[in-house]
Protein backbone atom coordinates (compact mmCIF):
# COMPACT_ATOMS: atom_id res chain seq x y z
CA UNK A 1 0.00 0.00 0.00
CA UNK A 2 3.03 2.26 0.60
CA UNK A 3 6.12 2.97 -1.10
CA UNK A 4 6.77 4.90 -4.52
CA UNK A 5 5.41 2.88 -7.60
CA UNK A 6 5.80 3.77 -11.74
CA UNK A 7 2.94 5.83 -12.78
CA UNK A 8 0.91 3.16 -15.18
CA UNK A 9 0.01 3.95 -18.84
CA UNK A 10 -2.73 2.44 -20.49
CA UNK A 11 -3.43 2.03 -24.17
CA UNK A 12 -6.62 1.45 -23.47
CA UNK A 13 -9.44 -0.53 -21.50
CA UNK A 14 -8.24 -3.29 -20.10
CA UNK A 15 -5.72 -4.80 -18.30
CA UNK A 16 -2.15 -3.64 -17.96
CA UNK A 17 0.42 -5.03 -20.10
CA UNK A 18 2.58 -7.42 -18.01
CA UNK A 19 5.77 -5.18 -18.18
CA UNK A 20 3.55 -2.05 -17.46
CA UNK A 21 2.36 -3.75 -14.24
CA UNK A 22 2.39 -1.54 -11.10
CA UNK A 23 5.34 -2.70 -9.07
CA UNK A 24 7.21 -1.55 -5.82
CA UNK A 25 7.37 -2.21 -1.92
CA UNK A 26 3.73 -2.10 -1.48
CA UNK A 27 2.08 -4.75 -4.58
CA UNK A 28 2.96 -8.08 -2.75
CA UNK A 29 1.22 -7.04 0.74
CA UNK A 30 -1.19 -5.15 -1.89
CA UNK A 31 -1.98 -8.89 -3.54
CA UNK A 32 -2.30 -10.85 0.18
CA UNK A 33 -4.85 -8.44 0.95
CA UNK A 34 -6.04 -8.91 -2.11
CA UNK A 35 -6.22 -12.67 -1.60
CA UNK A 36 -7.98 -12.13 1.92
CA UNK A 37 -10.25 -10.34 0.80
CA UNK A 38 -11.48 -12.51 -2.25
CA UNK A 39 -11.29 -15.75 -0.28
CA UNK A 40 -13.11 -14.60 2.09
CA UNK A 41 -16.27 -13.45 -0.05
CA UNK A 42 -15.77 -16.43 -2.84
CA UNK A 43 -14.69 -19.42 -0.90
CA UNK A 44 -11.64 -21.47 -1.26
CA UNK A 45 -12.91 -23.35 -4.77
CA UNK A 46 -14.53 -19.96 -6.28
CA UNK A 47 -11.14 -17.77 -5.92
CA UNK A 48 -8.79 -18.08 -8.51
CA UNK A 49 -5.16 -16.20 -8.96
CA UNK A 50 -6.76 -14.45 -12.09
CA UNK A 51 -9.40 -12.84 -9.42
CA UNK A 52 -7.38 -12.23 -7.20
CA UNK A 53 -4.84 -10.41 -9.74
CA UNK A 54 -7.81 -8.19 -10.79
CA UNK A 55 -8.64 -6.96 -7.36
CA UNK A 56 -5.11 -6.26 -6.42
CA UNK A 57 -4.60 -3.96 -10.08
CA UNK A 58 -1.91 -6.41 -11.36
CA UNK A 59 -0.94 -9.02 -13.72
CA UNK A 60 -1.64 -12.74 -12.83
CA UNK A 61 2.14 -13.32 -13.67
CA UNK A 62 3.28 -11.39 -11.11
CA UNK A 63 0.87 -12.47 -8.41
CA UNK A 64 2.65 -16.10 -9.62
CA UNK A 65 5.92 -14.34 -9.16
CA UNK A 66 5.19 -13.61 -5.60
CA UNK A 67 3.13 -16.71 -4.39
CA UNK A 68 3.55 -19.33 -6.39
CA UNK A 69 0.61 -21.55 -6.68
CA UNK A 70 -3.58 -20.47 -5.54
CA UNK A 71 -2.37 -22.51 -1.97
CA UNK A 72 0.41 -20.15 -1.76
CA UNK A 73 -1.93 -16.99 -1.85
CA UNK A 74 -4.47 -19.42 0.57
CA UNK A 75 -1.21 -19.39 3.11
CA UNK A 76 -0.33 -16.26 3.07
CA UNK A 77 -3.97 -15.34 2.97
CA UNK A 78 -5.00 -16.97 6.45
CA UNK A 79 -1.44 -16.77 7.99
CA UNK A 80 -2.83 -13.38 9.50
CA UNK A 81 -6.09 -14.91 10.41
CA UNK A 82 -4.07 -17.72 12.14
CA UNK A 83 -1.85 -15.18 13.95
CA UNK A 84 -3.39 -16.06 16.97
CA UNK A 85 -2.24 -19.70 17.02
CA UNK A 86 1.21 -18.73 15.71
CA UNK A 87 1.99 -17.08 19.03
CA UNK A 88 1.10 -20.25 20.80
CA UNK A 89 4.88 -21.49 21.06
CA UNK A 90 5.72 -18.43 22.76
CA UNK A 91 3.21 -19.42 25.47
CA UNK A 92 3.88 -22.56 26.17
CA UNK A 93 7.94 -21.75 25.78
CA UNK A 94 7.86 -20.20 28.78
CA UNK A 95 8.49 -23.35 31.26
CA UNK A 96 6.72 -26.30 32.14
CA UNK A 97 5.57 -24.61 35.26
CA UNK A 98 2.04 -23.49 34.71
CA UNK A 99 2.06 -23.95 31.18
CA UNK A 100 -1.54 -26.01 31.10
CA UNK A 101 -3.81 -23.19 32.91
CA UNK A 102 -1.43 -20.68 30.39
CA UNK A 103 -2.28 -22.34 27.26
CA UNK A 104 -5.97 -23.00 28.30
CA UNK A 105 -6.42 -19.37 29.26
CA UNK A 106 -4.84 -18.19 25.84
CA UNK A 107 -6.75 -20.20 23.65
CA UNK A 108 -10.02 -19.20 25.34
CA UNK A 109 -9.24 -15.73 25.05
CA UNK A 110 -8.74 -15.57 21.30
CA UNK A 111 -11.82 -17.24 20.83
CA UNK A 112 -14.00 -15.26 23.50
CA UNK A 113 -13.15 -12.28 21.23
CA UNK A 114 -15.55 -11.52 18.31
CA UNK A 115 -13.34 -9.69 16.84
CA UNK A 116 -10.40 -12.83 16.56
CA UNK A 117 -13.76 -15.48 16.56
CA UNK A 118 -15.09 -14.89 13.33
CA UNK A 119 -11.94 -15.09 11.22
CA UNK A 120 -10.85 -18.14 12.32
CA UNK A 121 -14.91 -19.90 12.09
CA UNK A 122 -14.44 -19.20 8.56
CA UNK A 123 -11.12 -20.85 7.97
CA UNK A 124 -11.77 -23.67 9.88
CA UNK A 125 -15.77 -24.08 8.12
CA UNK A 126 -13.28 -23.63 4.52
CA UNK A 127 -10.81 -26.59 5.83
CA UNK A 128 -13.71 -28.66 6.78
CA UNK A 129 -15.56 -28.16 3.10
CA UNK A 130 -12.33 -27.90 0.98
CA UNK A 131 -9.67 -30.55 0.95
CA UNK A 132 -7.51 -28.62 -0.52
CA UNK A 133 -7.60 -25.81 2.02
CA UNK A 134 -7.31 -28.32 4.77
CA UNK A 135 -4.15 -29.73 3.33
CA UNK A 136 -2.94 -26.09 3.89
CA UNK A 137 -4.44 -25.45 7.07
CA UNK A 138 -2.29 -28.47 8.40
CA UNK A 139 0.99 -27.61 7.20
CA UNK A 140 0.84 -24.34 8.85
CA UNK A 141 -0.61 -25.83 12.01
CA UNK A 142 1.84 -28.54 12.15
CA UNK A 143 5.31 -26.99 11.14
CA UNK A 144 4.31 -23.31 12.70
CA UNK A 145 2.57 -24.30 15.94
CA UNK A 146 3.13 -27.72 16.78
CA UNK A 147 6.67 -28.77 15.84
CA UNK A 148 7.64 -25.45 17.58
CA UNK A 149 5.52 -26.42 20.76
CA UNK A 150 6.36 -29.65 20.71
CA UNK A 151 10.30 -28.54 20.77
CA UNK A 152 9.92 -26.97 24.05
CA UNK A 153 8.24 -29.91 25.83
CA UNK A 154 10.43 -32.11 27.80
CA UNK A 155 7.97 -35.87 27.51
CA UNK A 156 7.90 -38.88 25.03
CA UNK A 157 6.19 -38.06 21.51
CA UNK A 158 6.27 -34.32 22.20
CA UNK A 159 4.43 -33.77 18.63
CA UNK A 160 1.62 -36.40 19.53
CA UNK A 161 1.31 -34.82 22.98
CA UNK A 162 0.94 -31.18 21.60
CA UNK A 163 -1.59 -32.32 19.63
CA UNK A 164 -3.70 -34.12 21.82
CA UNK A 165 -4.10 -30.85 24.01
CA UNK A 166 -4.58 -28.97 20.95
CA UNK A 167 -6.82 -31.15 19.64
CA UNK A 168 -8.94 -30.94 23.35
CA UNK A 169 -8.98 -27.04 22.82
CA UNK A 170 -10.40 -27.53 19.42
CA UNK A 171 -12.94 -29.88 20.51
CA UNK A 172 -14.05 -27.34 22.95
CA UNK A 173 -14.15 -24.68 20.37
CA UNK A 174 -16.67 -26.44 18.35
CA UNK A 175 -18.99 -27.38 20.58
CA UNK A 176 -19.24 -23.39 22.67
CA UNK A 177 -18.50 -21.67 19.44
CA UNK A 178 -19.37 -23.94 16.63
CA UNK A 179 -22.40 -26.04 17.07
CA UNK A 180 -23.24 -24.11 20.76
CA UNK A 181 -24.56 -26.33 22.68
CA UNK A 182 -25.41 -26.05 26.50
CA UNK A 183 -24.09 -25.91 29.38
CA UNK A 184 -20.74 -25.37 27.78
CA UNK A 185 -21.93 -22.49 25.43
CA UNK A 186 -22.77 -19.94 28.47
CA UNK A 187 -20.68 -21.62 31.24
CA UNK A 188 -17.91 -18.96 32.89
CA UNK A 189 -15.04 -19.57 31.32
CA UNK A 190 -12.73 -19.94 34.47
CA UNK A 191 -14.90 -23.28 34.75
CA UNK A 192 -13.20 -24.60 31.99
CA UNK A 193 -9.87 -23.74 32.66
CA UNK A 194 -10.35 -24.93 35.74
CA UNK A 195 -11.03 -28.41 34.40
CA UNK A 196 -8.81 -28.47 31.51
CA UNK A 197 -5.96 -26.62 32.36
CA UNK A 198 -4.46 -29.87 35.07
CA UNK A 199 -5.19 -31.81 31.37
CA UNK A 200 -3.27 -30.05 29.20
CA UNK A 201 -0.29 -29.90 32.07
CA UNK A 202 -0.07 -33.54 32.20
CA UNK A 203 -0.07 -34.07 28.74
CA UNK A 204 2.85 -31.56 27.88
CA UNK A 205 4.71 -32.12 31.01
CA UNK A 206 4.03 -35.30 32.45
CA UNK A 207 5.98 -39.07 30.92
CA UNK B 1 -40.82 -52.46 3.40
CA UNK B 2 -43.05 -55.20 4.84
CA UNK B 3 -46.99 -55.65 5.71
CA UNK B 4 -49.93 -55.69 3.31
CA UNK B 5 -50.76 -52.77 1.82
CA UNK B 6 -53.87 -51.73 -0.37
CA UNK B 7 -53.66 -52.10 -3.84
CA UNK B 8 -53.15 -48.86 -5.59
CA UNK B 9 -55.54 -48.13 -8.31
CA UNK B 10 -53.96 -45.02 -10.48
CA UNK B 11 -55.93 -42.96 -12.65
CA UNK B 12 -53.09 -42.12 -15.17
CA UNK B 13 -50.10 -40.79 -14.98
CA UNK B 14 -49.14 -39.30 -12.00
CA UNK B 15 -48.60 -39.63 -8.82
CA UNK B 16 -51.50 -41.37 -6.67
CA UNK B 17 -54.79 -39.49 -4.80
CA UNK B 18 -54.01 -38.84 -1.57
CA UNK B 19 -56.79 -41.10 -0.40
CA UNK B 20 -55.40 -44.07 -2.88
CA UNK B 21 -51.78 -43.18 -1.73
CA UNK B 22 -50.07 -46.86 0.00
CA UNK B 23 -50.29 -46.58 3.29
CA UNK B 24 -49.29 -49.46 6.00
CA UNK B 25 -46.85 -50.33 8.64
CA UNK B 26 -44.05 -50.40 6.11
CA UNK B 27 -44.59 -46.45 4.73
CA UNK B 28 -43.33 -44.81 7.90
CA UNK B 29 -39.80 -46.67 7.86
CA UNK B 30 -39.51 -46.41 3.77
CA UNK B 31 -40.40 -42.84 4.34
CA UNK B 32 -37.68 -42.66 6.91
CA UNK B 33 -35.48 -44.92 3.96
CA UNK B 34 -36.20 -42.21 1.61
CA UNK B 35 -35.10 -39.32 3.90
CA UNK B 36 -32.11 -40.70 4.94
CA UNK B 37 -30.94 -41.53 1.27
CA UNK B 38 -32.02 -38.06 -0.65
CA UNK B 39 -30.49 -35.77 2.87
CA UNK B 40 -27.04 -38.13 2.04
CA UNK B 41 -27.13 -37.01 -1.87
CA UNK B 42 -28.34 -33.65 -1.62
CA UNK B 43 -27.28 -31.83 1.73
CA UNK B 44 -29.43 -30.31 3.94
CA UNK B 45 -30.56 -27.62 1.67
CA UNK B 46 -31.12 -29.16 -1.71
CA UNK B 47 -33.52 -31.72 -0.06
CA UNK B 48 -37.35 -30.74 0.38
CA UNK B 49 -40.55 -32.94 1.87
CA UNK B 50 -41.73 -32.92 -1.63
CA UNK B 51 -38.15 -34.30 -3.14
CA UNK B 52 -38.35 -36.82 -0.09
CA UNK B 53 -42.04 -38.09 -0.78
CA UNK B 54 -41.56 -38.92 -4.45
CA UNK B 55 -38.43 -41.09 -3.94
CA UNK B 56 -41.29 -42.60 -1.13
CA UNK B 57 -43.58 -43.13 -3.56
CA UNK B 58 -46.34 -41.30 -1.13
CA UNK B 59 -47.82 -38.08 -1.20
CA UNK B 60 -46.56 -35.40 0.01
CA UNK B 61 -48.97 -34.98 3.01
CA UNK B 62 -48.56 -38.65 4.21
CA UNK B 63 -45.05 -37.37 4.69
CA UNK B 64 -46.03 -34.79 6.99
CA UNK B 65 -48.64 -36.62 8.55
CA UNK B 66 -45.82 -39.13 9.78
CA UNK B 67 -42.96 -36.75 10.02
CA UNK B 68 -44.01 -33.21 10.86
CA UNK B 69 -41.30 -31.18 9.43
CA UNK B 70 -38.20 -30.81 7.43
CA UNK B 71 -36.14 -30.69 10.90
CA UNK B 72 -38.31 -33.77 12.04
CA UNK B 73 -37.19 -35.52 9.03
CA UNK B 74 -33.82 -34.85 9.29
CA UNK B 75 -33.79 -35.65 13.29
CA UNK B 76 -35.70 -38.87 11.81
CA UNK B 77 -32.87 -39.23 8.87
CA UNK B 78 -29.73 -38.93 11.07
CA UNK B 79 -30.80 -41.25 13.73
CA UNK B 80 -29.93 -44.05 12.55
CA UNK B 81 -26.22 -42.41 11.61
CA UNK B 82 -25.97 -41.33 15.32
CA UNK B 83 -27.08 -44.88 16.87
CA UNK B 84 -23.42 -44.95 17.99
CA UNK B 85 -23.79 -42.17 20.07
CA UNK B 86 -27.75 -42.95 21.36
CA UNK B 87 -25.37 -45.99 22.83
CA UNK B 88 -22.93 -44.48 24.70
CA UNK B 89 -25.65 -43.22 27.95
CA UNK B 90 -25.69 -47.45 27.98
CA UNK B 91 -21.80 -47.79 27.83
CA UNK B 92 -21.64 -45.24 30.40
CA UNK B 93 -24.72 -46.43 33.01
CA UNK B 94 -22.50 -49.57 33.50
CA UNK B 95 -20.99 -47.54 36.98
CA UNK B 96 -18.01 -45.73 37.61
CA UNK B 97 -15.56 -47.30 37.63
CA UNK B 98 -13.31 -47.81 34.49
CA UNK B 99 -15.83 -45.25 32.34
CA UNK B 100 -13.11 -43.19 31.18
CA UNK B 101 -11.52 -45.87 29.53
CA UNK B 102 -14.40 -47.82 27.74
CA UNK B 103 -15.90 -44.52 26.68
CA UNK B 104 -12.33 -44.01 24.97
CA UNK B 105 -12.49 -47.48 23.87
CA UNK B 106 -16.19 -46.97 22.73
CA UNK B 107 -15.53 -43.68 21.04
CA UNK B 108 -12.54 -44.62 19.01
CA UNK B 109 -14.21 -47.81 18.07
CA UNK B 110 -16.97 -46.08 16.51
CA UNK B 111 -14.34 -43.89 14.36
CA UNK B 112 -11.84 -46.30 13.36
CA UNK B 113 -14.48 -48.49 11.63
CA UNK B 114 -14.77 -46.68 8.13
CA UNK B 115 -18.81 -47.96 8.14
CA UNK B 116 -19.81 -46.45 10.77
CA UNK B 117 -17.24 -43.35 10.53
CA UNK B 118 -18.26 -42.20 6.79
CA UNK B 119 -22.09 -41.19 7.98
CA UNK B 120 -20.89 -39.69 10.89
CA UNK B 121 -18.51 -37.70 9.11
CA UNK B 122 -21.23 -36.89 6.35
CA UNK B 123 -23.74 -35.64 9.42
CA UNK B 124 -20.83 -33.26 10.86
CA UNK B 125 -20.35 -31.58 7.86
CA UNK B 126 -23.81 -30.52 6.84
CA UNK B 127 -24.13 -29.69 10.84
CA UNK B 128 -21.27 -27.50 9.81
CA UNK B 129 -22.13 -25.73 7.12
CA UNK B 130 -25.89 -25.39 7.83
CA UNK B 131 -27.56 -23.94 11.04
CA UNK B 132 -30.80 -26.22 10.92
CA UNK B 133 -28.94 -29.36 10.64
CA UNK B 134 -26.52 -28.11 13.55
CA UNK B 135 -29.43 -27.44 15.55
CA UNK B 136 -31.40 -30.37 15.11
CA UNK B 137 -27.88 -32.18 15.79
CA UNK B 138 -27.46 -30.14 19.03
CA UNK B 139 -31.16 -31.32 19.92
CA UNK B 140 -30.26 -34.87 19.35
CA UNK B 141 -27.18 -34.70 21.14
CA UNK B 142 -27.98 -32.92 24.56
CA UNK B 143 -31.65 -34.59 24.79
CA UNK B 144 -30.95 -38.41 23.65
CA UNK B 145 -26.79 -38.67 24.41
CA UNK B 146 -25.71 -35.49 27.01
CA UNK B 147 -28.54 -35.50 29.18
CA UNK B 148 -28.88 -39.54 29.87
CA UNK B 149 -25.11 -39.93 30.47
CA UNK B 150 -25.33 -37.09 32.70
CA UNK B 151 -28.22 -38.33 34.64
CA UNK B 152 -25.87 -41.14 35.96
CA UNK B 153 -23.27 -38.73 36.85
CA UNK B 154 -22.56 -38.10 40.50
CA UNK B 155 -20.25 -35.16 39.84
CA UNK B 156 -21.28 -31.49 40.30
CA UNK B 157 -22.75 -30.06 37.05
CA UNK B 158 -23.08 -33.47 35.61
CA UNK B 159 -24.05 -31.97 32.04
CA UNK B 160 -21.60 -29.71 31.83
CA UNK B 161 -18.83 -32.30 32.50
CA UNK B 162 -20.51 -34.59 30.23
CA UNK B 163 -19.83 -32.22 27.45
CA UNK B 164 -16.10 -31.16 28.55
CA UNK B 165 -15.65 -35.18 27.60
CA UNK B 166 -17.68 -35.59 24.93
CA UNK B 167 -15.63 -31.98 23.25
CA UNK B 168 -11.95 -33.88 24.13
CA UNK B 169 -13.20 -37.10 22.07
CA UNK B 170 -14.97 -34.70 19.21
CA UNK B 171 -11.62 -32.73 19.05
CA UNK B 172 -9.86 -35.79 18.69
CA UNK B 173 -12.10 -36.91 15.82
CA UNK B 174 -11.83 -33.60 14.12
CA UNK B 175 -7.84 -34.01 14.10
CA UNK B 176 -7.52 -37.51 13.68
CA UNK B 177 -10.55 -38.53 11.11
CA UNK B 178 -11.59 -35.10 9.79
CA UNK B 179 -8.23 -32.76 8.84
CA UNK B 180 -5.98 -35.75 9.48
CA UNK B 181 -3.31 -34.04 11.19
CA UNK B 182 -0.25 -36.03 11.92
CA UNK B 183 1.36 -37.74 14.33
CA UNK B 184 -2.01 -38.36 16.01
CA UNK B 185 -3.91 -39.41 12.10
CA UNK B 186 -1.67 -42.47 12.09
CA UNK B 187 -1.20 -42.89 16.13
CA UNK B 188 -2.19 -46.26 17.51
CA UNK B 189 -5.67 -46.20 19.26
CA UNK B 190 -4.11 -47.54 22.45
CA UNK B 191 -1.73 -44.80 22.78
CA UNK B 192 -5.04 -42.16 22.53
CA UNK B 193 -7.20 -44.63 25.13
CA UNK B 194 -3.72 -44.45 27.72
CA UNK B 195 -3.70 -40.66 27.73
CA UNK B 196 -6.95 -39.71 27.13
CA UNK B 197 -8.98 -42.55 29.45
CA UNK B 198 -7.69 -40.72 32.95
CA UNK B 199 -9.22 -37.22 31.87
CA UNK B 200 -12.49 -38.66 31.00
CA UNK B 201 -12.05 -40.49 34.20
CA UNK B 202 -11.61 -37.59 36.30
CA UNK B 203 -14.07 -34.99 34.11
CA UNK B 204 -17.07 -38.07 35.00
CA UNK B 205 -16.78 -39.23 38.26
CA UNK B 206 -14.18 -36.40 40.48
CA UNK B 207 -15.45 -33.36 42.12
Amino acid sequence: MSGAEPVRRRRGPGRPRQDEAEEGPGTQERIRLAAREVFAERGYDKTSVRGIAKVAGVDPALVHHYFGSKDDLFAAAIEVTMEPALVVPAVVGEGPDGIGERLARYFLGVWENPATRAPLLAVIRSALTHEAAAKVLRGLILRRVLERVAADLDVPEPTFRAELAASHLIGIAFVRYVVQIEPLASADPEEIVALVAPTLQRYLTEA
